[in-house]
């Protein structure tokens, strides 16, 4: 199946079971913001516990914070986001609309690999097996015309990009005769800065309501609270802050579902480390995280490590941990030696002094920062897209989420076999013995195939049938959602059983 | 100690001891905002887990989920909040500040309660164990003349209020010759209505940007998701949709610690039944949450039930939970039937069907839908408040975080008797086979009595000595914070005492 198809059955079988729905649906949504169904927000939740729980409960000087969405206004001058957080727009005069101009550019440089790939297709089918793709790439006049535009057009995109010279973004789209997809036309203003902070206004007018923005990243609210934590909580370094929460940014072109929204959510972890020692433990966490992310058991050969080659002015090294989606290798978490960029620009803005002393050196210093940086929302759609299958079996076929057990939305669905001899009441009784340790679902509706499907499609990882033996002798059958294997077990055993597979314990022990 | 002392070192308390933080303190603050430090993020979250699991674990017919702050702005006129979430604020053209009427015409009522209140002290000190204040009250003339005044002013501003009438609230201010704190004068504009819903704008401007809001409370995501959760879900009637998230309202005055703030978090559930049932569940979920509360043994005395007198338009009963806060009885959760109001708005605005086909009945209606809904905020302060305890010792006095064990941020502290002989890997030997399960912290700075303090601030249930017999034979001395009783034990037996005190079973159990 085409990678595109999967990534459309992925986006129905989400709004389909309650994982993910377009947010604010009944009034026709609002773009690039979706809301976590029932069984989304508890997958969400126990991504971010496996987080939270590997930084804080796993490391002895990791510890967490919950800082505020709001933040004041002077943080953003001085991480640099007011004035450098920018997409360079365009608008078409007859049409009125606005697109980024390093989109329009990006779709032209789409166009002529486009036409490459149409020759080769063409020529694919003409010779059929004899054809030596490689070499007709190499020498076909057309491919080769339309390589050199290619190559021509991406030089000369990349430098205006790296220059920020917006009047050459607008010399790109005049010479390449881009037009508006609307009007057609030509007829395009200047490109100019917009940027992606959302802000509103605290406060009332009168008494001087002032600007503030929504943070675009969780980062800074732990760099602000660096003296906070280290003072009252002790801390020594090197030591780290963890954080879980909500970031925004107005994106001009959002794409691919929960992958780019404007709303989203992010698990961050500064650590602060002596200046100098900064690759040593830029490498830890790269080694740290890319375990986290095997843990989970979805194929060492699907994640790789992006080392970037241009690096942000704050920068000294920084590298992609990437998962292979439907539509590509994409990032999934991003680890960045920050060096003391941003305390240093805070101990400006703020005239605070941001300092360490270091008992062992016997001297003070701004300490340096090693971050990992995750998109909750990314990494459930990662997580869903890993455990999603379509599987033929003998007789039939079916959808089944091989989540991680652990992260599993329900851990036990109990089926009465008929709703009648007492079987119900007996299915009530084995989730009232159960529920207080993990999320356990009723269903009597249905054929027991047909509740197995239901339950395959969340992700379910253990179903119990109740039947007329288990009035008699206390067992029941249990039946494993990825073997389909059943057997019979005493209802006293299931705790166990299942209470070994679905906590983190497991996942725990592999990142030791 | 006077109650608001109290108060006061609680504030200080939690920022001392890296519970709460004034947000971007460094940049001299954000008006009533805040932010979680390293133990009040792990309290915080355990009062959501305590919420949730409650919820959502407890409840075969409530689920949950996580809806966006970000909502299409038809939803928030379908709701009545542009058009009516309103405070009422008046400008002094002096000043050029900006107050809300009603609380400048609250703060002339408390002059009036604080004369009666002073003449009464008066007396009292002049005839001492004599002095009937009842008697006093009823007779006193200057009493009585204040009384009368409160009592007229109290009448005239309850009427305006409730009929929106702006225009008397001015007159209101100006017959009680009301000055501005500030410039002393008399020179007020018009009260005009503000709307306390944040906007920001989503989009860029040329393609047409819309203006949105912050959601003012999270329980219009959950209505708009109706239709989405009950089909995907196969939910039946009556069941409940719980949510947690952020939600924001701009607070002209916002007041008391983290009580009120500019961005806070709810734990609302909404609960769809059929119409003519809902006092029936109105009275459950009442007795439901109250036990919920009382289950942390806080004091049952402490708790009441406040009956609203007036009802908002959408609803035909509501009663909140107080809890007594050293500031007095205070609102910590709200239990509201809100008919089917919000559905039936936004099936008006929506253009969309939301109906339920009840296969009892045979019919198809508007759910009709009670609420819980409590501040993630307040209750923490509610907690913390609960638990602050100043304890006189025998040659000593300590303040201890009473917190029951479930909600501590550590659950057990592991101290080395010395920093040597093998005592730290000893100690950390221990951890190492607890933090999977939970919250450890080591500590081996300063004497053992110093650092039982320092546990006792933070609420840990549990401290563990790790002295030269423990090499020998596997035992340490485990000391409970309540009782500070200390008793050998093995270091086998660690994970059960604990375990068995700090999940949240306990709690489960007192609310079957």
């Amino acid at each position: 199946m085409a990678q595109e198809d999967i990534f459309k059955k992925l986006v129905a079988h989400c709004k389909e079971y309650g994982f993910v729905f377009q947010s604010s649906e009944i009034y026709d949504g609002l773009g690039a913001v979706y809301d976590y169904g029932q069984m989304g927000v508890e997958l969400k939740n126990n991504i971010k516990k496996y987080w939270w729980d590997s930084m804080v409960l796993l490391h002895e000087n990791v510890v967490g914070l919950d800082s505020a969405i709001f933040m004041h206004p002077t943080i953003w001058k001085a991480s640099g986001h007011v004035d450098a957080f920018n997409d360079p727009l365009i608008d078409n005069k007859d049409s009125k609309k606005r697109y980024r101009a390093d989109v329009l550019i990006e779709d032209q440089l789409g166009k002529f690999e486009e036409k490459m790939n149409k020759e080769v297709a063409k020529a694919k089918k003409r010779f059929g097996d004899a054809f030596d793709e490689q070499q007709f790439r190499e020498t076909n006049p057309r491919v080769l015309a339309n390589k050199q535009k290619y190559d021509e057009l991406h030089a000369r995109f990349a430098k205006a990009l790296n220059d920020s010279n917006l009047e050459e973004l607008k010399q790109i789209i005049i010479d390449q005769e881009i037009v508006c997809p609307i009007s057609g036309s030509r007829n395009w203003t200047d490109v100019r800065q917009f940027n992606l902070m959302f802000s509103t206004e605290m406060g009332s007018t009168a008494d001087g309501a002032s600007k503030i923005f929504l943070r675009p990243e969780t980062a800074q609210g732990i760099f602000v609270n660096y003296l906070n934590v280290q003072k009252t909580g002790r801390m020594k370094i090197p030591f780290g802050i963890a954080q879980i929460g909500k970031a925004f940014r107005n994106e001009i072109v959002a794409r691919q579902f929960i992958f780019r929204m404007r709303e989203f959510e992010q698990m961050e972890m500064q650590f602060f480390v002596r200046p100098g020692t900064e690759l040593d433990w830029f490498n830890k966490w790269k080694d740290t995280r890319i375990a986290w992310h095997r843990a989970l058991g979805f194929g060492d050969e699907n994640y790789r490590f992006h080392e970037h080659e241009k690096l942000a002015h704050y920068a000294n090294a920084a590298v992609d941990v990437e998962y292979k989606f439907p539509f590509g290798f994409k990032e999934v978490e991003g680890i960045h030696s920050r060096t003391d960029f941003d305390l240093s620009q805070h101990e400006e803005y703020s005239g605070k002094k941001i300092r360490y002393f270091d008992p062992e050196l016997n001297e003070s210093y701004v300490p340096y920062v090693v971050e990992t940086s995750i998109g909750v929302d990314r990494m459930f759609l990662q997580v869903v897209a890993a455990s999603y299958c379509e599987e033929q079996l003998e007789k039939d076929s079916r959808v089944v989420l091989k989540l991680p057990a652990p992260l599993a939305p329900i851990k036990l669905a109990v089926l009465p076999l008929v709703k009648k001899d007492g079987l119900p009441e007996k299915a009530r009784e084995i989730i009232d013995s159960l529920k207080f340790d993990f999320n356990c679902q009723y269903d009597e509706k249905d054929s027991i195939g047909k509740r197995y499907r239901r339950q395959d499609a969340i992700g379910t990882p253990f179903c119990v049938t109740v039947d007329h033996q288990s009035a008699e002798d206390n067992t029941v059958t249990i039946r494993y959602r990825d073997t389909m294997k059943q057997e019979r077990v005493a209802i006293s055993d299931l705790g166990n059983i299942i209470g070994g597979q679905v906590n983190f314990k497991g996942l725990f022990g592999k990142l030791n």
